[in-house]
């Protein structure tokens, strides 16, 4: 049978409303009848409800986290650095999965701030009025991974793209490549795409080569269609001498596509990456890539939806971590 | 302001127990009524409160799935089934991470029924006591993935693992090889480790062949330790013509090993995977492996707790899905 609090009252010959002072150390108790409550409460065996509990206290001690597609290798391991953190500040954690889709972003956020999370961590490949409408109008402490939040008031966590992106490219064009295809995720309000493109195109013009439309490839952050890509480039006999891809799954595409058309990496084409996703050295040939911060991108994230949570200060609005440029075995030099 | 019940109430004329039975559809009330309230409800923009809702009603239409690693590739794929299938079904999902921790487990599953979901999907890598004892005191819908449960009552979905291991084995014997590394994740309950072991060693005493103890490592599925098992091998100079690694995961750590030692796969070594996760056909050496239906464990697991939810009758209390061995290029024939 269960125990309730009504039994640890009476047991403990107090009122219930003393027992619950007592669980939740809401209002000062004598010290004689919180050490009695607190032995019949061990002696019954007796759990608050912790839903009946978190309505009252507000405190949840729960953080959500929303994400577009937890099979996606990146997000994973920004899901470690949240949790792992989260763990450390005594968070559970509930993710919720949207594969991207307004309608399931929108129910996901209204379902968490009904399970009394404290905070959220939101997610998503495409940012929306919507989402900024829910934002606004709930009082609810969010944090964004990877996104541009400087229109509107909410605290993000990122690298920079824009120069990650430049670095990258001025790396090829220093190992003598001239001609470079870009393929990048990219829709309208895509994560970074603009930027990326814009740090890419900077480089070239820098170096006063030309961009060439056909080798920018838009290709929503999936393996199959930069390998689709890259066949077509091959198709149409246009194949550059290096691929700067905006992810290492888009990029481990163009190997692919590479290898089975039986073009060698590096020998016949250099390809790069970006996100340093653990794959990219497990993978051979290891990955040239752009390091994202990304545990440290998560681990950030939570900390600071924690200090927001506990309202202290946070200094920025937009928290934007260093990125590194690590060479491996997939470019080389053709000078 | 925020509306409340009372305030549609009053507008509508009618009583608090009124409005709440139109919204909940719970007992009938007159057409005339119905119309007046939704009217009132759209007018005001009232919201139920859904906390307090679930309360009421008992049904959130929400799933709880716990995982011991969202990360692992394996388990991703998992995801996707039940996630597809749910939303068919209209359940919101809430997922739980807990790196196989026992505390972190036991903590989720008590969040998870705190928070009224109507049904759990558990994985874990180790199945306890304490596990059980939740499960036997509380009443509500589990199932389990990739879990022999029949020595208790739980249900369960997954493939047959001796089975499987036995016919690679096999597979391996008959291409020739007569020195077969075994690379499984285990430790004391380990998800089919024992299954698995027992495939292998069935298919080698059926040919006459010898088990070589030092050919079999434990690896509790990791990449990284999967590669040190191949480098011990071949540090102690015993390295076999084929390795029969238990997750695909171990078996691309084994061919790392291989690679980085300047050893070919498949020419020099055979090396084979076990479930066909994505990964699989996207690495070269694209892998031989043994395809567990992943996506449809999870679509069955959910289809099967949700039909426990609604308290139809399931037909088995262990669901035991199709494998099939895929060949691919990392294994040849030694004849």
């Amino acid at each position: 049978m269960t125990v309730t609090i009504k039994d640890v009252a009476k047991k403990a010959n107090v009122s219930i409303s003393t027992v619950s002072r007592v669980i939740n150390d809401s209002k000062p108790v004598s010290d004689e009848i919180k050490q009695r409550v607190l032995r019949i409460i061990e002696e019954t065996g007796y759990t608050p409800n912790p839903v009946a509990r978190s309505l009252v206290m507000k405190r949840s001690q729960l953080i959500g986290i929303i994400v577009p597609d937890i099979s996606n290798f990146f997000i994973g391991e920004v899901l470690n650095g949240i949790e792992e953190i989260g763990k450390m500040y005594d968070y559970d954690i509930l993710l919720c999965n949207t594969y991207g889709e307004l309608n399931q972003e929108l129910r996901y956020l209204n379902l968490l701030k009904s399970k009394q999370v404290e905070g959220i961590i939101f997610m998503t490949w495409e940012l929306r009025e919507e989402h900024k409408e829910f934002f606004n109008k709930e009082d609810i402490p969010i944090v964004m991974i990877n996104r541009d939040t400087s229109d509107f008031n909410i605290t993000s966590v990122c690298i920079d793209h824009h120069q990650a992106a430049y670095e990258m490219t001025k790396y090829l064009i220093e190992k003598g490549h001239k001609k470079i295809a870009l393929i990048r995720g990219w829709k309208e309000n895509y994560v970074f795409g603009v930027d990326q493109y814009n740090g890419y195109a900077k480089a070239l013009q820098e170096h006063g080569l030309e961009i060439n439309k056909r080798l920018i490839k838009n290709c929503q952050y999936k393996l199959e269609v930069a390998y689709d890509a890259v066949q077509e480039m091959i198709d149409e006999d246009i194949l550059p001498t290096a691929i700067f891809a905006t992810t290492d799954s888009m990029a481990f595409g163009a190997i692919n596509c590479l290898i089975d058309n039986e073009f060698k990496v590096p020998e016949d084409v250099s390809v790069v990456g970006f996100n340093d996703i653990k794959l990219a050295s497990i993978y051979r040939p290891k990955l040239t890539t752009i390091r994202q911060p990304i545990y440290d991108i998560g681990a950030v994230a939570i900390r600071v939806i924690i200090k927001k949570i506990k309202g202290e200060k946070t200094d920025e609005s937009i928290f934007t971590l260093p990125h590194e440029l690590v060479e491996r075995d997939s470019c080389r030099s053709i000078k």
